[in-house]
């Protein structure tokens, strides 16, 4: 019950000691997961091997699925076939294909040689779904009842059959041709009477996925209705697996984990952030850091080209940072928010106009909060000296003072603080409009990460930036 | 089973026409959440008083549930109180619970009067448990059998209580001391032998929760242990409450939402997206941009100090950009690997060590790469004019041809892309150690938004890149 219960050394000196009975009595009162961890941090594998000799195998099958890849691998390594068969047998087939999909070539060739020829087929089938698909994840031992069976007989076929399949829970019911007419919820079933027909107490509002789509539909199906399982058809409309919540618990997590750091301008992970060495690390990051220099150079092209009218007002350069970052800031907010909203599709693409609209007020109305409390900010730095700026004439050199002074800082102030309410304006449109564009042309919608949208931003704000600083200076000060 | 089953419109058209029969049969065979959303769309909510008239309460239950907030509240307000009892007895305590958070108050009084007794009490108790915690989210109405029972008994048990109760699939197993002692799945149930004791058949490593513990933490107890339910046990260790995969995987989702908007920048949504207000959302977005604006003042006032080195040497002002985005990139990254790590719980603050010496290691491969990507980048924006360097002589003005240009050239193509190195290092370093600090002190790593890393990145990538320039440029100009 407590995670306390099993500790690597405890279970170490257990088999050192050859205590078998000690060590089949903690696979009855500790979770498999906890066990999983204990024993993959065992200094020698053949301490695990010893493990799968003596522990009943319907407790190592679970085992075997939740040890880290390191360990399967040097677990299949170690192990004879026969040992090896023995195993990968009391195995569910989609708990199989998701190791094999881990492992290297020379392992996986050895563990289909030790599978039976029906799980081999099946386990090639299913190892041809293209990654991240209903039907990668899909289990195809799944419980199928004819919908003239009484109650009883429904209940003695599940005694019978319903052990090795991945859930009982939801059933599939087929008519005589076989075709899915409806689903069964276990609990329906208890509570029928025995002589009650399926076809009476069967769903018939049941949904069903196909083994193409993206494992993020699903998900979002799965939760929509929520589903204890859902049926995945093939192209003939033939019922051909199964996809349980408890999967899709998975699906859910790795997906927003997916999204949040494919917005964050890193390439998607293939393995969890541990398992991926530094080189590979680095390999997913540096990539688009250099992409995003490169779009950069737009920036700094306008600062270039705009030289002359910076060393003569030397003052605007300190507020270009405070400018580049709430302008990146403001559009990371709405971009999160929109590929977010795509995400769990709680708006679509076609939603774009109204969405649109409402960002824009929510634009203007933190853009005016933002402007107005900037624009004191900006003049309080000046007085307090936090940036300096004695508004000395362009030509004399003679510092202002008094009311002149004031208005020239009033002018430094507002020029950059309206600046920040265009470029917020610009940033809520840009953080709008991408992902929405990107998702009504059926790309994922974080692809738009919020470095990308900071990017560009930042060449609008110091566009603007600069276009205001001239009219105001040619205007005032010229 | 299509979404295209059902309409507002022909919804409507049915009621009109007061087609009771054929109501009825869309609820047979299209999901209650499809209907409940062409309901929202009713123009006239005495429509739906009619289906709730006219469905078995089997189904107008789950209805009220799927309806959006407004649609509840406009029905609550037209029905009668007997009509409104009808349908809150036959709903589940813990959706209950959820509908009277949203509601205002005159109409959460009036649905707790119209409830009996023992359930108000219930629901009382279950609405003063704090927000996303097991309690808030928990159902009170779960199975309970004596391990002394025989398999027979059990199911005889639960097809006598098990309907009203929100899952029949895990049963909790107590002792004559009414302690908790163990779980049964209703499969292991189903294939068990008639005269089988509980005790022999029930899972005895079972994990638990108590009723403050985060709703978040709950979450990765079922994802770890790979739950159907998990048991709330009180302060004095008794079984309370349950939650089920299906209650996890809507709090999976809304985590992920909030951590995602939060290291955006985004205060947390108390609703949807869609149900917040434009003046609401501003106010979720605004104050984080103040306050950045203000940690922003740092890189102003670096900038400020140096503006006879800028002014000098005007080259420098156009890398400031590229520096500070690649510096807020690169932490952006590193901030999010670790945010999202630290909430799926795959390393925590007790490897900030090992986490630190990986990302130091990938910052350094990273930082290479780019480093020499952006040496190689920023000659060639020189020599092609993007941004115009002539390496004039700072007193003669004589602008620098040959060899000279390109040392010239060379050292500020290094220089820049030296700083963007060791920012790239100092940023992985502050992105690692933020989040792994603040959840040390048990809070949400999330509340390290990207922006705030980047606004401290920044400041340490401006001190180095003018430290180095001083540097520089005494030594080979000087």
């Amino acid at each position: 019950m407590e995670n306390e219960l099993i500790s690597t050394e405890k279970l170490e000196q257990l088999i050192i000691e050859r205590k078998v009975k000690e060590i089949r009595n903690i696979f009855e009162v500790v979770p498999t997961i906890d066990i999983a961890e204990a024993c993959d941090d065992f200094e020698d594998v053949s301490h695990l091997v010893f493990i799968f000799k003596f522990v009943k195998s319907e407790y190592t099958a679970d085992l075997f699925t939740e040890l880290s890849n390191d360990t399967k691998e040097k677990l299949i390594q170690t192990m004879s076939d026969s040992e090896l068969a023995n195993i990968l047998e009391s195995q569910f087939t989609d708990d199989l294909v998701d190791d094999l999909e881990d492992l290297p070539a020379n392992l996986v060739t050895r563990v289909l040689r030790n599978v039976s020829k029906e799980k081999r087929e099946v386990i090639n089938k299913l190892l041809n779904y293209k990654e991240n698909t209903a039907g990668s994840i899909m289990t195809t031992e799944f419980l199928v009842l004819l919908e003239s069976l009484t109650a009883d007989e429904a209940i003695r076929k599940i005694r019978r059959e319903g052990k090795t399949k991945e859930t009982i829970y939801t059933i599939f019911i087929i008519d005589s041709k076989r075709n899915l007419v409806g689903t069964l919820d276990l609990d329906d079933l208890i509570f029928a009477k025995a002589d009650e027909i399926i076809s009476d107490i069967m769903n018939r509002d049941y949904v069903t996925t196909t083994i193409g789509a993206d494992q993020e539909e699903v998900a979002n199906l799965i939760k929509r209705y929520d589903l204890n399982a859902i049926a995945v058809l093939n192209n003939e409309n033939r019922l051909i697996g199964l996809i349980t919540v408890d999967d899709i618990v998975d699906v859910i997590e790795q997906e927003a984990t997916e999204d949040m750091t494919k917005m964050a301008g890193v390439a998607p992970l293939d393995n969890s952030y541990l398992e991926t060495n530094v080189f590979r690390m680095a390999l997913k990051c540096a990539p688009w850091l250099m992409v995003l220099l490169v779009l950069g150079t737009f920036s700094s092209m306008i600062l270039s080209k705009f030289e002359t009218t910076l060393s003569a007002l030397p003052i605007l350069v300190p507020f270009v940072t405070v400018l580049m970052d709430t302008g990146g800031n403001a559009g990371g907010q709405t971009t999160t928010l929109m590929v977010r909203g795509l995400a769990v599709q709680e708006f679509g693409p076609k939603d774009y106009f109204k969405i649109l609209w409402k960002e824009m007020r929510v634009a203007l109305v933190t853009g005016l909060m933002v402007c107005v409390f900037a624009a004191l900010w900006f003049l309080f730095e000046m007085y307090v000296g936090i940036i300096g700026f004695d508004g000395a004439d362009l030509n004399s050199g003679v510092p202002l003072v008094g009311g002149e002074l004031f208005v020239a800082r009033l002018s430094i102030s507002l020029l950059v603080s309206g600046t920040l309410l265009l470029g917020i304006l610009v940033a809520k449109f840009v953080g709008t409009s991408l992902p929405m564009l990107v998702a009504a042309f059926k790309k994922d919608p974080a692809l738009i990460s919020s470095p990308f949208v900071t990017t560009i931003v930042d060449v609008c704000s110091l566009l603007i930036y600069i276009g205001l600083a001239t009219i105001v200076f040619n205007t005032i000060l010229g």
